[in-house]
């Protein structure tokens, strides 16, 4: 018989030290530069683990230390150590209604390159979206030190996304449906990089509660979207999936029977009043006008756009009354063009609010994303550094060779 | 300095026994009679551990033994274990708008005892409710053994409940607002016993979750009411409680934005349209026609009841829709009154569910409560045996004398 290596000692301690090595490196990828001494409080493991755990981040190019700046106080100065953010990215790609973004996200978290291309309404032929997504992407590449290591891509798309399977169910303002998006990506890029795809309002929800407006909440909604109204929902610190994990599509709360017939089939659906396409029919603004125009004549009380943004800031404060008395969050967070619309008509929505059950809405904030338009590729990134966060060594071992994605 | 009691070995041991007790009797109050060999299997601990946590339970009167019924097979046969589900019971209380419900709820989750007083709509002062809460609750307790242990009292009501102080801070069909229900029922009962309270929709969903046609699921929504809508979320095994407790108000998500005004405040809130109430307005029935009634004719085909109630049915579906949209639920759980609105309305409830978006539909069942009425009164029953359940034996010296309840 051979020796059972997945229960001897060597191999438990071999566990140990690659959970160790992910806690510490997703310490610092969170917290960003932190003293040797606060790793070894905050993780509860001795001076010298945390030390050689270190070594091996440091040897690995995962991480640097460097001498604190700071001098004087009691006791001997820590050394401060870092994730290495210019050496080790990620790519993240939001496929938006109106938008294609890219952006190159450093370990820790730090948005280092970001490039955009408009979408035009209604031409998102897979073929064409794979060549933008292409060009966005090596556009990003070509910026980034010869000397750097891209761990992988991640990939927000404004529809239901079977993560498991790399597969885009359903985007109905893209018009796609089951389109294996992931294994195109690979062939178009021809790149062996790890993909990983999620929907953009659960991306954008973690975003914001990692490293936004919401870190340290537990319950928290994020409503974003251009032409579609997307959403993430985070309860008890855990993102909710449903059954399925297809929770989340706030967008397709009907709020009105005789309303208008939503892209999903449905009548009435939230989208249908709050997105930026509503704000164009409500306001019966021409064709082509940017929403920030629209909105500015709102706010500054031109008349022809009055009536119809105080329907869509009533809408859109009867469905936040709608998630307050279901889900009783701490805060709701208003991302990418909804933001906007939320900004110009809060005392509408603030009004609305104030018809939802009182003790929920007395406990409910509302507030706009704190990365602005990119809350979702910055959580597209993170989706995409999970894998290394597992297993720092391990991840690293089978990307070899690291500038696959350049060939 | 005093001996440090709370880290010495002989607290920490006592710590493991009042936790391993714990457990034991969790598992026999969820599941029933159980052989000692699968108790020691399922629990993990040893058999002499257990038969000795068993014996303490014995002594206690909380479980007996017996032998087993069946004969041959492998080996010796086991003791069969059960609760004494005829010896200690808790009262359980249902508070609603058309009936107020009270049971006597054994060890193991078994009704031994069930009383129901009609409720005239609109009669609800505090103090000629705690009159007819009184004299349920005597009624179960004369209907008791004489050598029965009461362990407590749980209250289902249907409205915004603070548990931790007692109070119901808004339960608008009963025009309560922060009611101290707790302290003043322990009042008027002249008891010591512990009294809970929590919000009927989420001891529906409990109970259906625990006893009903919801076990073993992970993900479900739980609709019920009379005159007014309430719920219970469930989501990967864990109630939804929210930031502050008060989530899962669906019955006040409006659907309707022209809709008719509710007790709430709001206007369109679901509950307008397919609380019992509803169905009575829709198909302009006679004032006091009682709704089974009115269900019976539209399912047998009469003329004035069909557009009324094809209205009540669409919009129940697109609630139902709503749910499944944001929560993508395994199963929605109708109780109360609504199982009836429901089972008479079925085709279109499910046609409107064609219109939620295609994966979550797909993943979700409908189903009509297995507790029936029940499923209130047997969540509260739940939730007043948990500090049994948590440490039996100190919640049983606590109870002395044990019939305080009768004095």
């Amino acid at each position: 018989m051979p020796p059972t290596r997945s229960t001897s000692p060597a191999a438990s301690q071999e566990d140990v030290r690659r959970h160790n090595l992910g806690s510490l490196l997703r310490l610092l990828h969170d917290r960003g530069a932190t003293s040797r001494a606060d790793l070894t409080s905050v993780t509860g493991l001795n001076r010298s683990t945390v030390k050689a755990l270190t070594a091996d981040l440091v040897a690995a190019r995962l991480v640097r230390e460097s001498a604190p700046v700071g001098r004087g106080g009691a006791g001997r100065p820590s050394i401060t150590v870092e994730p290495e953010s210019d050496g080790v990215y990620v790519l993240a790609l939001d496929i938006g209604v109106e938008h294609l973004t890219g952006v190159r996200v450093g370990l820790g978290g730090v948005v280092l390159d970001r490039r955009e291309l408009p979408q035009s309404i209604g031409d998102y032929a897979v073929p064409r979206t794979l060549t933008r997504l292409e060009r966005l992407t090596r556009g990003l590449l070509a910026g980034a030190p010869e000397s750097g290591v891209c761990v992988g891509i991640g990939v927000g798309v404004c529809g239901v996304v079977s993560s498991d399977d790399g597969l885009v169910r359903f985007a109905p303002n893209l018009g796609w449906v089951d389109v294996p998006l992931r294994d195109l990506l690979a062939d178009r890029l021809a790149t062996s990089l790890p993909i990983v795809l999620g929907n953009d309002g659960d991306l954008g929800a973690m975003a914001e509660h990692l490293r936004g407006v919401a870190q340290g909440l537990s319950d928290i909604v994020y409503v974003s979207g251009e032409v579609g109204i997307g959403g993430g929902i985070i309860l008890g610190g855990h993102a909710l999936r449903g059954t399925g994990g297809y929770a989340g599509e706030i967008g397709h709360m009907s709020v009105d029977p005789r309303g208008k017939l939503c892209r999903c089939g449905r009548r009435g659906c939230w989208e249908t009043e709050i997105s930026d396409q509503a704000v164009l029919a409500a306001t019966n603004a021409p064709a082509g006008t940017p929403l920030a125009d629209v909105l500015q004549a709102y706010v500054d009380g031109e008349r022809w756009a009055q009536a119809g943004m105080r329907r869509v800031g009533r809408f859109l404060g009867i469905g936040v009354a709608n998630l307050v008395n279901l889900l009783n969050p701490e805060l709701i967070v208003f991302g990418g063009a909804v933001r906007h619309i939320y900004t110009a008509t809060e005392p509408l929505v603030r009004e609305a609010l104030e018809t939802a059950l009182a003790a929920p809405a007395q406990q409910v904030g509302l507030a706009v994303a704190g990365l602005g338009d990119d809350s979702v590729a910055v959580g597209a990134a993170e989706l995409s550094f999970a894998r290394l966060l597992g297993d720092p060594l391990g991840a690293l071992a089978v990307l070899t060779p690291p500038l696959a994605a350049r060939a």
